[in-house]
């Protein structure tokens, strides 16, 4: 069996790999445009910072044999040609032209059995006036990542600005600061990251401002400026800004130029369309990784999240199949992890957002609270919110941002959303517990309950910018904190009325039963426990500010 | 309604706050033997070693507020009766007698309409000799944080004996080694941590080892030798030792007394017998917490496994079922995490030797492997395991041990085991990936995957033990290292052939074809490649042996 793999960076050398582990006879040839093979893109921007030492360490096994033609062949047993390019296929007579990309390189064509489009994705680059300047770059290959910390060697106190608050954006952003370099961040949309809802993004803006960080949201650039052939700014519609380096990072798209002129099928997305055996349109032609348009596990519809992590287990769905072992790709959740400074921000399923534009009714909950038990020393802060279909009380999606082990809670939720659990099944999980680790109820089974009680009615929910709208608008209400006056000293929320929880049975008559109550703590589980009294007591407009102080994003009084 | 519970650590305040929460109506009265009402027992052991300062801390909320009756009376509207004791249960005419344990204190009946017994566990105590002596502690209750934490003050050097080698045993062991004393575990059986298999607690033993703690298994313990009333020494069947003090911990049994007098039922494991929603034999009395028989997910049969976060959502069903919203407590899986000195213990389901008992046929793999990408500077070892049923691919269990994120892949396991998964499908799921928190196929996807081939019958695994028994016996084979030169220097097993995984294809004539071959490596995933290459090259027995190097518990030549 002759198989022809085209691409050599994440899905190809898995395709590769596999089917010569089931099927030792197969010819395999795979076929990579680029210098470099196999290497570990989402390493880039810790290479960038130097926490990756050598770049070789991207892309060599982990006990530091670099995953060369030489390592695949005599390893894996299959054949590398590297520098050369795919330039066509001939589906009917399954036949792919190649060609040398090197000086006075032949042509030359491969006859297959099967074929793997393995062609991963291309960064968008924007047309815009300046983009050609020097200093204008790109964080997606090894080559970027070399220019980058070209520049940045010897220099400090750059100006940067970072087009794009997405994943590579955010990640990046952390090695120029460490480096010395002055950054902006400059994202069209109202908020960085929209894998997150807008509320939790607004926490990592915040971090990111507390590192030095501008984050201009709302912002849309229009050209980039040079001197002497060289950037020194950028001009949006919200201002100028000084610029001695610029990078792009507003997002990829697959490359499927080999496929679309081959007459293969392109799905909505734009990705390369296959079925859930990575088979496209044409029975013996494969895809995977990056290239491929992918299912969302929640919602059955298409969508395009291209991760390395994703293409390692497409490859082996596809080497399977075309092996005659039947495996089935299940598709994806979107399922996120980052680390911006601090912070671990981390994310999987549907937004709220999201899920309402796909029609879901939604219930959320946003529950703060501390990592492991709070008389641990080593706990840290962690801001999780669910999200879950008030119909079925499925969950539907997960986010988490703050110093706090997010991503173990986001796991979780990945398993939950692969199950299609509902949160009420979600609440019983027995997960692991030690204080070094978690609190005994760890804080995803805690936000599942108190998601539980909303859904059940006990108690109703109302976000800080609903509250915020209140007082703008000058409407009468109550908003009441009832933490102790010694939290209360440290940091309040303007226009609050403070009564601690302790007192609150006792002072009633302070609250006006004829105006609504929007009760808040620190992370709003005495705000839960205040609501429950003034429910009992007859209260009938009663709110918990999701999140509490701790998620409030506007000002506050502190000492 | 009149609700009496019984109990006031962990399950009963839960019951009360809930059905509080559900029904402010309710009268709710709980009745607490002890002194300390809502403390984090799980703590105690971070409280001997100070890194929990106050005794205070371990029962407060997060924000500082002891839980003790004042608190639950003002902020959760029930009543305590500390330091009362229930004597009686007249189930017929719904009536619990109690009394004071206070001088003079009077008893008193209680009327209830629904009860709740939250009785806890107490912990074993054998009747050896020398078991009164002074300095004979256990860990159970703060009193006995107390006590251990007032001998160690001033005192350094201490020759410490802990006898039982389970969750709390060596917890506390490194609470001990870093006060200065000299730590040796007696265990009566084969191995310390039953949760894991032998090779994995061994793992952990060489460990603790490695911290100067003595960990004597297979040891029983005969009787306790004092001087003056004063611990001096123990006397097991191996031996005897020097001990100035002894830690008690051969585990804990449900305390029934209160239900088994009242005439209810109890269960196999000595738990008080419940439904799925908590109800004992009669049905106005509940129970819940570590006085209860359990229900194991995976095999459907009574267990006992107590632990404070199953105590706290059994709490929560009991209440929504007393309060009339149905609710039902599936089961648990043993989860367990636990910290020894620098490696994270963790495991969930059945381990391989339970589950060959309970009659099904396994597959196991171990999978050692850095808990990041090789190339990220915080990466740490961690060694998987994961034990499926070979007729349905059902993941049966999970065991990590090792430095590294353990927790974070064996509650991906829990979620697993929840929903009964396959090892093929927990292989695709999306799992958060980025370099700082997880490698691109995180450590369980990889071992699910490794799994997936020997079901398959890809590759045949052998483990340490059995290949150590043929070089015992003198058996011919081949025992072949595939890593490289300079790892083999470094550390390599005695009786070994190396030949470099890249070599192998032009150096098959070194090896016999007609003895069977154990291939490894590191962690044996060139070991797998290695086995792969022999078996295209027509071998017939060869085996891979499970986490190569890394898990070899026995001689190995370092430079």
């Amino acid at each position: 069996m002759k198989i022809v793999i085209v691409g050599g960076v994440a899905a190809g050398p898995k395709v590769a790999a596999r089917v010569m582990r089931i099927n030792p006879e197969a010819e395999v040839t795979v076929v990579e445009k680029g210098e470099f093979l196999s290497y570990a893109g989402c390493g880039l921007p810790y290479y960038v910072s130097g926490v990756v030492k050598e770049q070789a360490e991207l892309m060599s096994t982990p006990v530091g044999v670099v995953r060369d033609s030489v390592f695949f062949q005599k390893v894996k047993n299959f054949e590398v040609l590297n520098a050369v390019e795919a330039t066509d296929i001939d589906l009917k007579n399954r036949k792919v032209g190649i060609k040398g990309l090197g000086d006075g390189a032949a042509s030359a064509v491969l006859d297959y059995d099967k074929l793997v489009l393995c062609t991963g994705s291309k960064p968008v680059i924007p047309p815009l006036p300046g983009i050609e300047l020097d200093g204008v770059h790109k964080l997606y290959g090894v080559e970027d990542a070399e220019a980058i910390k070209e520049k940045l060697a010897g220099q400090k106190a750059l100006d940067v600005v970072i087009v794009g608050g997405g994943l590579i954006g955010v990640e990046v952003t952390e090695a120029l600061v460490e480096s010395g370099c002055r950054v902006t961040i400059v994202e069209m949309q109202s908020q960085i990251m929209t894998m997150l809802d807008p509320e939790m993004a607004k926490q990592v803006e915040l971090h990111m401002e507390s590192k030095g960080v501008k984050v201009l949201t709302g912002t849309r650039l229009q050209s980039i400026q040079g001197e002497d052939g060289k950037v020194s700014g950028v001009t949006t519609d919200k201002g100028e800004f000084k610029a001695e380096m610029v990078i792009m990072s507003v997002g990829v798209r697959p490359n499927v130029d080999l496929a679309k002129a081959a007459g293969l099928s392109i799905g909505v997305t734009g990705g390369i369309l296959v079925d859930n055996q990575m088979r496209t349109s044409d029975p013996d032609v494969y895809a995977a990784g990056d290239c491929v348009e992918m299912t969302h596990i929640v919602t059955g519809k298409p969508c395009y999240v291209p991760l390395g992590s994703t293409a390692n287990k497409q490859g082996r769905v596809a080497a399977n199949n075309i092996c005659g072992r039947k495996d089935t790709w299940p598709g994806v959740l979107g399922s996120t992890v980052c680390k911006v400074f601090d912070f671990c921000v981390s994310a999987t399923g549907l937004s709220e957002s999201r899920a309402k534009a796909e029609g879901y009714e939604t219930e959320t909950v946003i529950v703060p609270g501390p990592d492991k038990p709070h008389f641990m020393p080593g706990a840290k802060p962690l801001i999780l919110k669910l999200i879950a279909d008030k119909k079925t009380r499925k969950l539907l999606g997960a986010q988490a941002v703050g110093m706090g082990d997010g991503d173990k809670r986001i796991n979780v939720a990945v398993m939950a959303l692969t199950c299609r659990m509902s949160v009420d099944d979600l609440a019983q999980v027995d997960l692991c517990y030690a204080p070094p680790y978690s609190p005994a109820m760890d804080n995803i089974l805690t936000a599942a309950n108190v998601l539980r009680n909303k859904l059940d009615g006990l108690i109703k929910g109302i976000r800080a910018e609903e509250v915020k709208a209140w007082q703008n608008r000058g409407d009468e209400f109550t908003f009441l904190d009832v933490r102790s006056p010694a939290e209360f000293e440290e940091v309040s929320i303007p226009g609050t009325k403070l009564i601690p929880l302790g007192k609150l049975r006792t002072a009633l008559d302070e609250i006006p039963r004829d105006k609504p109550v929007a009760a808040f703590c620190k992370i709003s589980l005495r705000g839960y426990e205040a609501a429950l009294i003034l429910n009992a007591a007859g209260y009938k407009d009663v709110y918990v500010m999701d999140g509490g102080v701790a998620v409030w994003p506007y000002e506050k009084k502190t000492l």
